[in-house]
């Protein structure tokens, strides 16, 4: 496919997915949006599903708050999975998209899923995305005919901060990211939550200036431990 | 979970949940909720999920037919999977349920998924369901902590004539029950469909009255290959 503007060549044309799934920060479905057009997308779905329905995450459930101010550096190693964590969304998400490549005919399913700086969340690390990978090429025609389907998460061991210099040695201009849980609704970060956090650590490390716009009198320093 | 009505004693407090996926059939959703009712479910939740968006199926696309007449016998064999496979659509089903199961705390899930009579679904054999398991426990709180989840699929090696004896056997009236692909507004069935030719033959081979209703001037024997 040819692309007229000066998106990274990737080689694909690209199909790209949203979910609308009840998160409160459905704000970054907007930032999506501006990702796509930059990536020069040939198609954006946002798909609407109500895991506001089950609930059981900060993310989706009023009831639970989202954390804030926690010592991110400590993070991960303690085998336990934080109130962010939103029951089998990836696994929803994939789903989806497979059923979505199977209809387009593509062979390729891309996540962002990162396991390297934030092991908390089960369904991003890669031995899941692997069975993932094989339960779908049982349960698909497309993957029991022709060629096999791939889930591919090129971020999942990147740190943070190798992220945060590849976006930017390809062009992205991260001022139309989000990445906070817990932004305003303008998509201003609150800076505490891990997130945002872990976000800031990655700039920090990366030695590259920061250009999240945070919330009216938030920035990541002050909540993030030293 | 003490029950007062007659259902057969399963030994499990009963969650059931049904999709609302664009299917034209949508009428069976009123068949699973007398079921739930039979069943005496704690609590039956219907999903709205739009898999219309997708397409690719004689189920959820209008520019796709439903087949008729054909000839049951051969099917299965030949290793193609039918019009009427919905994209990914039991990976679609079975994440949806291992979110709310890891929100109750319930630990197995059950699908109908059956592969004996007609093994022209790829996602109705007992090698995706095993590898969707394994994905499930690794991409999910509930699957790392504790007990694992398990996927379970009591019908998936029995044969249609089997299915109903068992039924039968368990006291189930298959006047409330839907298996059609397409039925009038009223869950009349059509008798032509492979789905209509399966149970069909199913009773006949049990030697069981069928007590299915089919629409006005239709029967099952009329479109049935001898």
């Amino acid at each position: 496919m040819q692309q007229t503007n000066s998106r990274p060549a990737v080689g694909y044309p690209l199909y790209a997915l949203s979910f609308r799934y009840g998160q409160r920060h459905a704000v970054e479905l907007a930032a999506a949006e501006r990702v796509a057009r930059w990536l020069g997308v040939v198609q954006h779905r946002t798909v609407d599903i109500d895991l506001r329905a089950f609930g059981g995450s900060a993310l989706t459930s009023d009831a639970i708050a989202v954390p804030k101010g926690r010592d991110v550096e400590a993070m991960g190693g303690d085998g336990i999975v934080p109130a962010t964590y939103v029951p089998a969304r990836n696994t929803i998400f994939l789903a989806y998209a497979v059923a979505w490549a199977e209809v387009l005919g593509a062979r390729d399913v891309f996540i962002g899923a990162n396991a390297l700086d934030y092991s908390g969340y089960p369904d991003c690390r890669p031995e899941f995305l692997q069975a993932f990978e094989l339960a779908a090429n049982l349960g698909t025609r497309a993957g029991t005919e022709g060629t096999p389907l791939r889930i591919r998460a090129p971020l999942v061991e990147l740190s943070k901060a190798e992220i945060v210099r590849r976006g930017t040695a390809l062009g992205l201009d991260y001022a139309i990211t989000l990445s906070c849980y817990d932004p305003d609704a303008e998509g201003g970060a609150c800076g505490a939550c891990d997130s945002c956090q872990l976000r800031a650590k990655g700039f920090r490390e990366a030695g590259l200036p920061d250009p999240t716009r945070y919330r009216p009198g938030r920035r990541p320093g002050a909540e993030v431990p030293a």
